[in-house]
């Protein structure tokens, strides 16, 4: 299943949007991997899947699955990126959250310390920081205030106590709302850039959540993919916790004029709807990751953004697939009503 | 299902240790309480339920149980003892400890907050602190550094974002090393006091593990349980976290002699066990639950063994129910292997 010097790596997720990405820069840069590629398209698509890999559709939360596939494989490094990263939709959907971020990344680690991986690369959040004071540094007190949030601290947290009882090494991201290519348009529950080019695309206006004055980083896709793809062979990066994203944060207004500009539609307008539960100003330190992974490219938003539009105008839009499995119905924005209404 | 003015109220892990006290509790203090006992036994005895309750035999792990549940009896307290409390032992059995301690409590959260459940009762753990220089306050900043500690923090947070989205009052309770009557003797894998007094009682010698120079706060349960049950009705409580349990640490050295001489057996034996990975010094300030709930009783670690040897003098220790379905064997202490053989 593998060739003499090969080494089996796993990608969880390897179908949406990061984990192509990790894909593609695994395979441009790392000949010796054999990648086996895991996804239930739950969120992603088999298209983002390239040649070359071994590709399983399945989900994290089949402990049996997990079990044959580390028994067959026995992967020297895992990246898992496979979860339902719909933050805001948590609150509504808390089991499902658990279930699938949670006890589907308890699978791959129970596994991983049986067959004695030497790195599970984790993509946790900024969610796990909360409401704090920016910038958020590596040091500050985690306290996430939704389920997504506190699923990735849990598991941050587990893979630290899976370090300390078998020596099971970890290298930990917390992106910051990354954006590009590849990126799923048709989710309507996140990925704010998403949501605005498909809205253009479709002659409907940019929706704002409240004044539109909170603030994110919104950071491009090409400048942390390489540190999570060689994190695991880098000694100073093992167990260790990193920020990664872009520096310079954006008001969700700029954020849709720029979009607008991009798309070669200045004059698109936006709409605002009523505030929803959630953080004013977000942005990250990055000094941890720059002094382990050196002086990484920083693409700015207008050039990150120009690339991005580049490809959403070749892609096909998907149609959308709303989460439908609503635990809790109560205080759900009405603009995510609709979509369960148009079940 | 209940009468006009009685209030339905769910004990989850009532037939446990901590939960029959609550329930006895209850009884003694709230006429107008229609109580409603839910355990799957796997930790618990049919034999702690008392009489007058409506006993449910099932887990809070069943989401469609805890529907039909809370749809029929629209709980206005939730007490949610229910859990598998072996701290130690979840390393080995992370998928189990996550399913029913995190995915249990939000079964019953997702509930809770769709019927408008008045408040819910929690309890956590000194597990949620890890290893931080004591006194451990409620303000310090929890790093459970197991799967037991890390499943109740994350119960806790989550507890917090039902609280801000939907407005779910709760009371978290983090008990320290609780002992007394109607506790299980009969479990290899947690509580200490239990395990020295089913020692004496079989002529083995007392096992401790490493040098026993290790301190704990043992608490009496009589101390704590009338805070756990007035707590929905004190508004200070509501929305709070709460250490509760002993102000005075003591080795488990000089633990095992107090277990002896309770038990009239002065002389007996003590053996040393290799070292486990667990903390080395804990004890909590208690200055927060004072300042809300007043002064409550301090029973002395001799009177409350003495309580609790008097009882043990009396009960019959039912036969070993170790835990069979083990995930991940690697680094168990040799002395747990032992009963995983014993199968
Ligand atoms: N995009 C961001 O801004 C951002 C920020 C912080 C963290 N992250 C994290 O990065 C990772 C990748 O996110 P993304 O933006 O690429 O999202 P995405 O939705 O595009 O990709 C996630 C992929 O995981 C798959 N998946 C979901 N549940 C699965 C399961 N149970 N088993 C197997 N596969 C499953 C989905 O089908 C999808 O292909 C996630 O863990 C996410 O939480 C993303
Ligand atoms: N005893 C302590 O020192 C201590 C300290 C801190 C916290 N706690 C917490 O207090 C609570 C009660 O602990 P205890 O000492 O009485 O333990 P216990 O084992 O005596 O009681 C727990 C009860 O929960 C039941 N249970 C377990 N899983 C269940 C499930 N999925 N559904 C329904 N019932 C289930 C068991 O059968 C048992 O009767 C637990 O939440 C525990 O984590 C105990």
């Amino acid at each position: 299943m593998s060739g003499n010097n090969q080494k089996n790596v796993l990608v969880t997720g390897a179908a949406g949007f990061i984990g192509t990405h990790v894909v593609r820069e695994l395979q441009k840069t790392q000949d010796e991997y054999n990648i086996v590629a895991l996804d239930d398209l739950s969120g992603g698509f088999i298209e983002n899947i390239p040649q070359g890999v071994t590709f399983i559709q399945g989900s994290v939360s089949d402990a049996n699955l997990i079990t044959e596939l580390f028994t067959k494989y026995k992967f020297e490094y895992v990246y898992h990126l496979g979860a339902y990263a719909a933050e805001g939709l948590s609150h509504f959907i808390r089991r499902f959250n658990y279930t699938n971020n949670l006890i589907g990344s308890i699978n791959l680690i129970n596994e991983a310390v049986k067959v004695g991986t030497k790195c599970f690369v984790f993509t946790s959040s900024i969610a796990v920081y909360g409401a704090i004071e920016p910038p958020m540094t590596e040091e500050k007190t985690p306290h996430p205030e939704d389920p997504y949030g506190i699923s990735k601290l849990a598991v941050e947290l587990d893979l630290m106590a899976a370090h300390s009882m078998f020596g099971l090494n970890y290298v930990i991201f917390r992106p910051h709302n990354v954006y590009g290519e590849y990126q799923n348009l048709s989710d309507p529950y996140r990925n704010v850039i998403g949501i605005f080019m498909k809205q253009i695309f479709e002659g409907q206006p940019m929706t704002i959540f409240g004044d539109g004055e909170q603030q994110r980083a919104f950071s491009y896709v090409g400048d942390i993919i390489p540190l999570i793809v060689q994190s695991p062979t880098i000694p100073g990066a093992l167990n260790n916790v990193f920020n990664v994203g872009a520096d310079k944060p954006y008001t969700v207004n700029e954020l849709a004029s720029k979009v607008a500009i991009a798309l070669g539609k200045p004059d698109h307008p936006t709409v605002h709807l009523p505030p929803r539960n959630e953080v004013g100003i977000a942005y990250s330190d990055h000094s941890k990751a720059k002094s382990v992974f050196g002086d990484s490219p920083h693409t700015s938003l207008d050039d990150g953004l120009e690339k991005m539009a580049a490809w959403a105008k070749t892609t096909t839009i998907r149609p959308l697939k709303p989460f439908t499995a609503i635990e809790v119905g109560k205080n759900m924005p009405p603009s995510w009503i609709k979509y369960l209404d148009n079940q």
